[in-house]
């Protein structure tokens, strides 16, 4: 899904989002509206936790805000699918191939460009909502794949990076590029 | 990261995650142990909601369960990374080229296979498992380049899927290939 | 390079390439004017070699024109991009992720369509060509990647194939599919 | 096929290859026994074409041996599957998902390097040739996904090249980052 920048400005009006909790409630999650024009908005910086191992920057860390939830991008986009009745394209061969296309237009979007740094520092408000539109679809893919596969996807996360903990031992790979190297390939 | 996939079993034992909630709290979720051998265990199946567009199965659906989000696991890679002094190696275009990587993985583990069909009737746990892994992969190196892009992914999902119900209204391409491969490309 | 498929018809004009032979001699290849408009011309089918070991249509096998070679395409895309002073962006990992971006142009062609048959039998001229074209992308971004590794291509698929021919020998792997998954992964 | 660097040397013995010319010849070409050990061996460095328009480096310029050409390795891996009974396993989207799985491998050699200069000066001769390997997996199944999909590759290439000189005229587009961003999208 190839977004022309173009068409992704003044969705402010009434971007809303149902999502439904563990317990079963639901509640209408507005989309702020300054995220609304720009990817990287006043929001979401913190002060991270201090603590001796940590490498990052000591003054702002970014993150995201808590919602959606995987599950709820499900959800949504399992009614958003149904809706158009396209459940009979969605197989899981169908969809990865689908979730490679979108790999490759946020690869599209790195290509020329030589080495970037963290935030993206020269990049214009609209290649950064391409970015986060390209970046979304594959998302929005990979969740569906998953769904489709009959996986939990947030609970697999939490047993894969169990497996990383146990295969990348801190003490024994801190800090070195070339045990990086050997451990990842 | 490639997984054996004999490696990847017998996790059970302390595998907890720090979940931080929109309020500020932190609790422990434990990984359900039935989870953690069989990628699509007993779980959530959900009886879907009745509606009159619904084509999907009118008895079983598969979600997800709600935790961890992407803001958990966003911050569980951050910690990961930093512990092991590994944020030096995690520029944006280090981490798209190695989930380019886990792409090619999980398509290792769909291409010589024809078709598949919903739930891999088929597949041992074992190769199920190996996806969930490889899945798993995508996701977190997904998560980590919109983290280092500065890009709130969860809002950024909103605002896409804005997008997509604008450009593909349900009433103009409901149900009819011809229309969904013309509004696709 | 994303193509509309509106643009690639009509070149039937002077196309032609200087394809330099092993003995240094060059001459001009005209472009056969069928395949300039049909990716599957009336061209290139053969009948096969007989010998016991063919598997395949007893009748009828693809093959392709002899020229331009590998060295051909690499020479003529080094031109192309001398002519308009783009080395400056043809850094080895700028031309992965180009590549990267033209397989994901290659899979949103077969995204939504299930399985595909040899010779794409419900494709049209115009979808044809289109693959034609992404598919000429990637070995077009293949080629100059090679070069800028300093890697002679044609050689080294040599090399790669003498390897295969260890590695799975025929007596060892024929015909079975699960011997085949556990050979290939 | 994911290659140990440790399995690739030492093959130096009878790799050679049938090549069929378009006059119907056919001849036999040995494998240069330095490039069987070394991806950049001593080869294949050529003083360029002085003229007006070439930026390259006015003393050396990396090309390609003549051989194979694409028809050769078409033929040569044609040869290989059936010798195997692995036609059965080779569709469109089943070549597609593997060329997929090596663009994968691919990537996973430049994932934590940062920006690698042209003929990769800190890469040691096992990962040049893993490189090599990897490359070489890439064109195989390019390869045999054109001839599967009855699309004559190398014819293909001109009639897309010469659509990208129509596209991008060197008077328009030379030199400027900004417009060759523009131009490629």
């Amino acid at each position: 899904m190839a977004m022309n920048s173009d068409e992704v400005h003044g969705l402010n009006g009434d971007m809303s989002v149902q999502s439904t909790h563990t317990n079963g409630n639901a509640l209408t999650t507005p989309v702020k509206s300054d995220s609304a024009c720009c990817a990287n908005g006043d929001a979401v910086f913190q002060t991270p936790k201090q603590n001796g191992t940590s490498r990052r920057s000591p003054t702002k860390t970014f993150s995201f805000t808590a919602e959606p939830t995987i599950e709820d991008i499900r959800r949504m986009q399992a009614e958003f699918t149904d809706e158009r009745d396209w459940n009979q394209f969605h197989q899981p061969r169908n969809l990865l191939l689908a979730m490679v296309g979108e790999v490759g237009e946020v690869s599209e979007l790195f290509q020329w460009r030589g080495e970037v740094a963290e935030g993206l520092p020269n990049w214009t408000a609209s290649e950064r909502e391409h970015l986060a539109h390209e970046l979304s679809d594959v998302l929005i893919y990979l969740v569906e794949l998953a769904e489709k596969c009959h996986i939990d996807l947030p609970q697999a996360v939490l047993r894969k990076m169990a497996v990383n903990r146990l295969k990348y031992p801190a003490s024994k790979v801190h800090g070195s590029a070339k045990k990086y190297t050997e451990y990842n390939d």
